[in-house]
């Protein structure tokens, strides 16, 4: 056995705390093929590669819907997303065949049917998948409750109150959830409380937020001052930084770290499939969260980017701020040879507590395991290089480093 | 013969469609090494390394310009535009040195009028490259006539166009070769219609343009409403937006790829050589073809970038919208450190059908088989460690993704 | 022995030039151990890892202070930093241990003062480090005094002239250093001869100076033609361009090299450690440097930049540019996993003589012995893979290419 199969049939071994998905805890794991197959990375790349988004509407035959998706698979086969799909099939279908074509739809529909419907399956699942705790990301109104909140960690996810407090949807939202109405800073700050009080006492470990690279919070922004009203009348980005500004000061008053996933655009492909429609500009920089950084030092801000170039960017950063953390492998950097190049750089120059090594992003639990055999590959690889071969440490020394990126710290910086 | 090896051999085998190029039909091979040390390659190198452009007028002995350039070889024989030159010399010339010198000047002069010399020449050249069919880059009033046009592609090239149309001299071009003078939206639609048509008589499979950093196509842009005459009342800058507009559309209409060459900076070395002066911004992103792309969903566009960074939002675009296309390794990307690292991530992240390999941009028949070369070792290299390796593909799978890259992607995208 | 370690054994042995240091030369090497590791690299990984600032301040005991870093370099033992620290250790404290800890803190404070008491330190160091000669970063007004010239070459910094003129301090220095009290563009370039002269007449072989990611020296920016008394009635910004632009002038008739170091903004962790406050923005481009390239044909600017995506721009103009080269690997960018790529990509496309491979940027002579390592194992590896292995040239002509990155082209760029 080489040394990199040696090392990452070890970090297998390291029960997993996954840090930041988008499970819903009220159905967990996948119940057809339809839910593996609908995730985005499978229509977008369909459609991508010439499928109609006809099947994609809600009433379409859920297996004739796949039957299609698998149709076009083929085109994609060369992709890392494809291998994910791949691993899925094997690992909890029992398939045996080298290449998923669409000639295995029917027996892929039935196998998944026959797995997804027992009684265990989530627990099966994450044992296969050596899954301790998992990270969800909660709308502000999300009740939290009916689910195993030690299992199933909640996190505040902000995107709406930033981006779209103006729109009444939002904000009577917000008023059901928090028994406050809000028109004007005073009143937010009341429901702020309100929201990030329910969420502590439900166990919420992290508030989450995911940014436009055109952002760029800065202290001097303030509510307006003669308030006419309601916050309808102004146009969000006079509101975003203010309430962004709001909400870090939330997390530092309780210590709760705040995530910063940056650089989205959203909406960029306008008839793009569900989920498949954001990209990015690469010309954005973490010099735009120098105020931030400076203004809450005891703020700890897990930073995840889109491009490799801000990858150097960020290594740098958390190089010097003791606030900025470096976070996973996010999106459209979430390929191996971005993860490899990122890993190494995150490793040569920055403190090892301060790194978040993986997340998985899933929406369904069958996709953590694949999403983090690829990170823990590619992790293997680069310690057996960098690590134990150019600087002759140890195995033991090496994975030691693994179980810090995988495990110690989301441990200890989430407080879980 | 190791994997590598043997995938190159391979991939060697696979008869090429050169889907860019600015060669001349009516001269394609080169007649004398003067045309092949002439290429701004070796002149701008060669300048850049301290020779004086004295030796490079028009009038200047091409024997001698040739020996001063090699005199200057050795400065820079570590690029890989020197592994070029030493290719061509070792398979067209019967060169058998480790290393050129200014010393084998007359040796090599002779051997290359001797060879260059053959009747057979280009017949020769194209077979010992395994090359079928060359697209070429011609100017809007080009007459497209003398020519295989089986063998050489029209392409239709409309920088000017987009960029020097307020100028008389390509306005007057533009009137002689369609007929129509051009002096508002309306005339200028119907000499692009002329010209369009003609070109596709023709067998033109593709429009291409090359742009700058800045460039942003935005629908908004209009021709200035109120027509003073003719368009030399308006700046380039007014021009260029919606004269690139109605050439999408007429791609549109007329179901050609439209090429994108994304990034360049003309004339940035003032004093420098012919076709050595154009430099770039890496600050440029594809967002800038937001409007673009999304206006013009059944128009392929095949889209070259200047860097690896860009090339991270290109494999990005490409995985999210259905009619952008990767194509190739360009100018200061065509480097082995970049071909690679870009290579891998169109082929982890883009479907597999979108991705036209490579193109030589050659200006002479000889550079196809060194630079394709370059390209085919590092697509041997990626197969064998991410696909056979990693991955567990057969060596025949693996040829089949090298084939679409190399030639299946390519006729089916420009239906040749 | 393998290809990679031959090679490496053979870098070595060639005698150094270290083109940029901030050695001081009255000092040039460490006295206690509290001067390695409060080298700016320690002392901030130490304080994002979560170290108080408290044992930083001047009176706090230095053998605690050593103590309480060596505490907090367990946190970053994963980085290329705690390597240099490591082979520091091992080469000139005999220190034989895997990894160093806090509880080696007496045993490496009192190895340090023993050897660091050696009355032949500075000459041992240099003897064991093989360097010969060593370039200074010397402020405007340093005497140039009380030094072995030859050995320690001085270099004239040009930040305070650029960005502080307008301070009063910076103005009296200048005046007290020159006999030049400077308030207009005459009296400056007044100033700036009797500078010039002064430097070139003690050996000076480079002007130097960083410049932030916004820098836009432009020809046209004059100075404000009414001249209200002193520079002091202007603001920083007015005056760093064309003050700037004097510089480049003067480097012009002095025909000395003039270091540009771009892209680092200054301050932006404002309560970080001495040192440990800069970072970059990503957002800069080498074509804000066009207009100077092109004026001052005959003035070489060896570049160095900070990010990788940087560096193919840069590789890019060196191409280009007859006067561009590349310099080193500059702070964020000199960890391996960038110079690697950044080494490659120049050794791709860049002529060979036109390479500075590296610069230590140390305070202390003992760190230019690990940094170079650090370099020479690199390109070692880069040697044996992309030209032995992948061209074909011999170990013999691969140690050439090295000797021209390391010392030939330093000897004759900066006549030397």
């Amino acid at each position: 056995m080489s040394l990199e199969d040696a090392l990452f049939a070890e970090l297998c071994r390291i029960p997993l705390i996954d840090p930041h998905t988008h499970i819903n805890p009220h159905a967990p794991a996948s119940r057809t093929l339809d839910d593996i197959l609908g995730y985005h990375y499978y229509t977008e790349l369909a459609h991508s590669a010439g499928m109609s988004k006809e099947c994609l509407a809600p009433d379409f035959d859920p297996k004739e819907r796949v039957r299609t998706i698998l149709g076009y698979l083929e085109c994609f086969d060369n992709t890392v997303q494809y291998s994910w799909f791949l691993e899925i099939a094997r690992t909890f279908l029992g398939f045996e065949r080298e290449r998923v074509t669409a000639a295995d739809a029917d027996w892929l529909w039935n196998a998944a049917e026959k797995q997804f419907g027992r009684p265990d399956w989530e627990e099966h699942v994450l044992k296969v998948s050596n899954v301790e705790k998992i990270f969800l990301t909660n709308d502000f109104d999300d009740p939290l409750e009916g689910f195993d909140r030690e299992r199933y960690v909640p996190c505040l996810r902000t995107d709406a109150l930033v981006f779209q407090l103006r729109h009444s949807e939002v904000n009577d939202r917000l008023a059901r959830a928090t028994g406050v109405v809000v028109k004007d800073e005073e009143s937010l700050r009341t429901a702020l409380s309100e929201l990030f009080n329910r969420f502590q006492k439900k166990g919420a470990r992290a508030c989450a937020i995911s940014l436009p690279a055109e952002f760029l919070p800065e202290p001097e922004a303030t509510f307006p001052s003669e308030q006419i009203g309601a916050f309808q009348h102004y146009i969000s980005d006079e509101l975003a930084v203010p309430v962004f500004w709001l909400i870090a000061e939330k997390c530092d008053e309780l210590k709760l770290p705040f995530d910063l996933m940056i650089g989205v655009n959203r909406g960029v492909f306008r008839r793009g499939v569900h989920q498949g429609q954001d990209l990015f500009d690469q010309r954005t920089s973490l010099i735009q969260y120098e105020d931030l950084f400076n203004a809450f030092p005891d703020v700890t801000f897990p930073i995840s980017v889109l491009t490799s170039s801000q990858n150097q960017e960020l290594a740098s950063y958390a190089w010097i701020f003791p606030n900025v953390v470096t976070s996973g492998h996010w999106w459209y950097s979430n390929i191996p040879v971005h993860i490899e190049r990122d890993c190494r750089a995150r490793l040569q120059a920055v403190p090892k507590t301060k790194q978040i090594g993986y997340y998985s992003d899933a929406y369904k639990l069958e996709f953590i395991l694949p999403k983090f055999n690829m990170y823990r590959r590619i992790l293997a690889r680069v310690l057996a290089d960098d690590f134990v071969r150019d600087r002759g440490w140890t195995e033991t020394q090496a994975l030691e480093l693994g179980r810090m990126l995988l495990r110690d710290n989301v441990k200890r910086i989430f407080k879980v």
